[in-house]
């Protein structure tokens, strides 16, 4: 297939790597940024940029920018892409991505599903892109009625290929109901965390526990400020749980109440047997 | 030296696998669990058990038991460690150990000083401890006016043995402050985080940063309840400093305010920049 992946931050410039790497399809590669573009080719992750001239030709359109952006780049280059294409944007968010996408690709023809790679680091950009990012990670996809089987099994087999473990189903309101518990509240809990000053003394006094409890904490304000705004309703009802059972914690040590202690931890043990993620 | 070595759970444990890996000294073990000490002497991880007996021949006396059982075991076997030997507990909090601890060892002459091992993980007791357990993590040991250089020097050259990075001295006070941030916030952060009932329905959503805010709700929920009754006047102040971090969340996203969450962003991920731990 010839592919274009547009954007070469961590999450497209990993799908360049990944291709390159482990499949035999052309990657055209696209960035704002010219030094990405450079990199990106210097280091074998795509074949050529995407230009006007050849995204008609691609058969695969990969958009990994940030939601407003990949609307904004859809709209702009829909009459661009061949009615025998499948577009798929990356976006965190897909309610506000989806409802925007999915009437363009109808009016003008050609395939389009939303997709969320469940697989991320504390680093962004393209220069924190890997080969392997994706090995082991679920391809969440949402497919509708206009979707049909032969589209996903092509999909499966290239983002198998890739080395996903496999693909899961969900509408855009589900996913983004789980992932603002999954993904975007560990990012903002993590903010919060480090926010404690003593944080910033002396060091020497922390094992695994602070260290995972911190790490996306460098994350990138931008990016998640957008992804934020576009799921407040279900990551509100989030942030309203946790700091409930945080405050369940609270009261139960000011009441030095040994048998709530108790019941609070082995509740939230329990809890994590049956939640899986190690 | 002859160690002895009080509790083989994942701490205790640990250090007689690593002492027995590492160096030629010779463990004596202690545990209330009969099938424990089976292992302990089956994988070669002590040479004997301790008994009354070989108590006083022990150089170094390790206690490695909840803080409340670790009082009794000393205040019951004060009267058999030699003048000689220098006792270490391994508690998770230190002013209620070493206010206890103290005065007996300066009753019955031995040396006294409290410690504990920056290090752990998830599962606990003997069978998840290993050889390997303190590689590169501080070891934090709380000298007071009594403590002697000499008696540093053995015990830095020990724990380097074992192959922990380095000694980290403190005073009981300033421990269990950091302590509650660095560790114990942690671990009930992890078992709120978990308790959403969104944690309970479907998988394949999740990546990294769920795995690792959720991953130490799996704790002994006995040891913690007493290591958080010893430290709530710290641990309630750190966590209203996170309920209150969270809120300011909250409300940035009820008001809908990119330049706010975007601010608040900013400030964890310049603080995580300057706190260290990855």
């Amino acid at each position: 297939m010839r592919i274009a992946v547009v954007g070469l931050g961590l999450i497209g410039g990993s799908m360049a790597k990944s291709i390159k790497a482990r499949t035999a399809h052309t990657v055209y590669g696209a960035d704002l940024d010219r030094e990405t573009l450079t990199m990106a080719r210097m280091c074998g992750a795509m074949d050529a940029p995407l230009t006007e001239e050849n995204l008609p030709q691609c058969d695969l359109v990969l958009v990994a920018i940030c939601p407003g952006a990949a609307i904004q780049w859809v709209t702009d280059h829909a009459d661009k892409i061949a009615k025998s294409a499948i577009l798929v944007d990356l976006c965190g968010v897909k309610r506000v991505v989806v409802e925007a996408l999915a009437p363009i690709a109808a009016a003008h023809g050609f395939a389009y599903i939303g997709g969320h790679p469940m697989a991320g680091k504390e680093r962004g950009g393209f220069t924190a892109a890997t080969d392997d990012l994706y090995e082991g990670a679920s391809m969440i996809l949402t497919p509708d009625k206009r979707t049909d089987m032969q589209l996903l099994e092509t999909l499966k087999d290239f983002f198998l290929d890739l080395g996903f473990a496999g693909l899961t189903f969900s509408d855009p309101a589900e996913h983004d109901r789980i992932i603002a518990f999954t993904s975007q509240l560990a990012h903002i809990t993590s903010s919060a965390y480090v926010k404690s000053p003593e944080a910033q003394k002396r060091r020497g006094f922390s094992a695994g526990s602070f260290r995972d409890m911190t790490r996306v904490a460098r994350l990138d304000e931008n990016m998640w400020t957008e992804l934020f705004l576009d799921n407040t309703d279900y990551l509100t009802a989030e942030l309203d749980t946790l700091i409930h059972h945080l405050t369940e914690f609270s009261q139960a040590l000011r009441a030095r109440d040994p048998e709530q202690l108790r019941a609070l931890l082995r509740q939230g043990r329990e809890m994590k047997a049956t939640a899986g993620g190690n």
